[in-house]
């Protein structure tokens, strides 16, 4: 993509509401605009960024053997009223009254939605284990909405709903998705920890949190240290038998607020316990007949009759976008990971108009997207320093820095910007280290 | 995919509730369920259909120039006071409140918010033309919602707006999403015809909505028959300068009923005189001034300020799927285009446990996917004769059917859905038909 046929709105003052850095970056970079309280419109350069994570949700989940659909953002009342929610769910929840006076609510998640969904379509046992899960924009209405994405009204998530035959078949649904967590937040470069946490309107009895720790969370969270950096257990797994995986990462103290435990957390070492902030992207439960009872969700088994066992499993898409930030960062912007970053690498042209960096960089240009990258060309007139923060303020992780002078020398310059370092070499050679040719 | 770990909950009966084949078919493919009237969930068969549609579209638009941004599904009151649509809208409009007692509305489109985020982030002539585009939910409350996803209250929409500085740019800027429509319709295998149309409440005096040939549209629409079998320009195509092009489409009359000027059709040669009914698939628009004014969405230019020329480009997503199977089946089910097809291929296995069709169907589907075909693999226990129906049924392009008795001559037999051909031959040789190998 061509800068200049692009649109990447900076700001150059932060917004006076923007509290948390993540929110800073996110508005300064023209990721994102404000609507209303708590909505925001994803401007080019979010947008990008929020289907990159969409993508690694969505790759993992069917790893892990999940089908997608994707159910609408309205629901009827009437089916909340068949799980005794629709009370229950408080002001959070946005109801609406359509021309014809018909209570409906914009969905806050969709446990009685895939429910009814299952119970209309699937007859027997032999259709189990079943997991179906989407992607798509919720509304919960926040009294305070804050910090930009992290805590906003309309919200992109990812949930999963498992149906099973009985406990020990939902425990193993359960250990999957534990497991595609992890591998989710790994490839985002995200230090996620499980934690036992408390399951709120969703109901059940078990359930984790996965919690990124960062002194900006909005939850106290406390857990035994070598949780946090836990390689993730990788896809190369059998994932009909996650148990020892689940076992590893839990007999390890860690909880959330609500289910902390201060005598068991003592027993932790004391050079190993950690009392920190944290930041939850991820919530899995596991609730048995909570709503299959109530709403009759049961298959013919071999015996008769199976009311069925089911879980959800929610990460908090948009939300992710906040976390990376939080996670990565420093005073001069965003550090994307690479997995998730607009674009892959920049090219800067550092005099346009003059004839060899138009060629080089155009060179350039077309080799990188011609190996798949995913390339932002700065074919822009601002002055070199302007260039540098801007492409810094984005985060972009590799940049190709193409000048007059460099060029009389046969080289141009890459930048890291993780790392910050900085290699002068010949084009040919920068192309082959970001092509990996 | 494997169909035993796929969810295609097939319904042998059709609902009673379907007046068009459209309807029928993706009620009994389990491609979508109803919610609530005119709100769908997307089971995963029709899930994938939509996001194929949805690439195209994506695909399209940026070969056009226009960038992807994403707008929320609902808008304050007060943006739409701005253009004095509010009161305007009527009861289509879905009208909320929200805990605080704020005015909001369900998006039905989004001239008003693109027009405050431009107003916000551009300021200067120099970054125009701009065209932006998103593919979102959006909500009309139809007095009443029927044809399934072809007259939905939930429905996706690809809507783009472009801003130019004045109205001979802007022109252009409608020719290019004109010829992108061209484009985007053809690869969908439509034969979609650009027809004068009336503005409605978007406003404006320059419109064309694109209409697909169907007896079960709902609109009547009168053209010169040669507009039909036009062939869409391409994409190889001198972006800046299309008006040959537009003029080549729109020097044939073609209206819809609201337009229709009965002298000007009776001097269509007769033979050539097509009335018919059609269903509207794109809707594009130029209304100047209409936004940008009231809201003041100004830029600087050479010689002062500028009130930008706007227009808006619609395409009914979720609506496509619906149109192009009232286009395209018979009385055996849906007959996809390649590029839109769930599947491309299928593996039909006549004798699921019998070693040799089992070894040879793993062959295949292992083939299949190495080579980046979409494919679905019948690995279920049920009888040829419903195995073929099925596949027929959801319409797969390619279907590879590998059974006991052809594998004892060493053939297969591959069928086309939509010729209804078949050949017998060896597994490798269809293996490389359908990989191009």
């Amino acid at each position: 993509m061509r800068l200049s046929r692009f649109f990447l709105p900076l700001l150059k003052e932060t917004p006076a509401e923007a509290q948390i850095v993540s929110h800073r970056l996110m508005l300064r970079t023209g990721m994102i605009r404000q609507e209303a309280a708590g909505i925001y419109a994803w401007l080019p350069l979010g947008f990008k960024v929020l289907k990159k994570i969409e993508k690694i949700v969505q790759e993992e989940m069917q790893r892990a053997g999940a089908i997608e659909l994707l159910m609408p953002t309205l629901q009827l009342a009437d089916l909340w009223r068949e799980s005794g929610r629709y009370e229950d769910y408080g002001q959070e929840m946005l109801r609406i009254k359509d021309r014809h006076e018909r209570e409906m609510l914009y969905g806050p998640t969709n446990e009685e939605m895939i429910t009814e969904i299952f119970r209309g379509t699937v007859k027997t046992y032999k259709d189990l284990p079943l997991n179906l899960f989407h992607v798509q924009w919720k509304f919960r209405d926040e009294q305070r909405p804050r910090f930009g994405v992290m805590r906003g009204r309309e919200f992109l998530m990812k949930d999963a709903y498992s149906f099973d035959i009985d406990e020990a078949a939902a425990r193993r649904s359960y250990n999957r998705m534990f497991v595609a967590y992890l591998n989710t937040f790994a490839r985002m470069g995200l230090k996620a920890v499980p934690m036992r946490a408390d399951t709120g309107p969703i109901g059940g009895d078990l359930s984790h949190e996965f919690i990124i720790l960062a002194d900006t969370g909005e939850s106290a969270v406390f857990c035994h240290k070598d949780l946090v950096d836990m390689p993730a257990p990788g896809t190369d797994v059998d994932w009909d038998d996650l148990q020892h995986i689940f076992e590893e990462r839990t007999s390890l103290y860690a909880a959330t607020e609500e289910m902390h435990d201060a005598d068991a957390f003592a027993k932790v070492p004391e050079d190993k316990q950690l009392s920190a902030r944290g930041i939850e992207v991820g919530h899995i439960f596991y609730f048995g007949e909570k709503y299959s009872k109530p709403m009759r969700a049961v298959v013919n088994g071999p015996d008769g009759d199976i009311t069925v066992h089911m879980g959800s499993y929610g990460i908090g898409v948009s939300r992710l976008l906040g976390a990376i930030i939080e996670a990565s960062h420093d005073d001069n912007g965003i550090i994307w990971p690479e997995s998730v970053a607009p674009f892959d690498c920049a090219v800067i042209n550092l005099r346009v108009g003059d004839a060899g960096c138009d060629a080089a960089c155009e060179e350039a240009y077309a080799a990188l997207q011609k190996a798949g990258r995913d390339v932002l060309y700065h074919d822009g007139d601002d002055r070199p320093g302007a260039k540098f923060a801007s492409m810094d303020l984005i985060g972009i992780p590799h940049q190709l820095i193409i000048g007059p002078k460099g060029l009389a020398d046969g080289n141009v310059e890459l930048k890291n910007r993780a790392t910050g370092e900085r290699q002068v070499l010949p084009l040919a050679a920068a192309l082959a280290q970001l092509t990996g040719a």
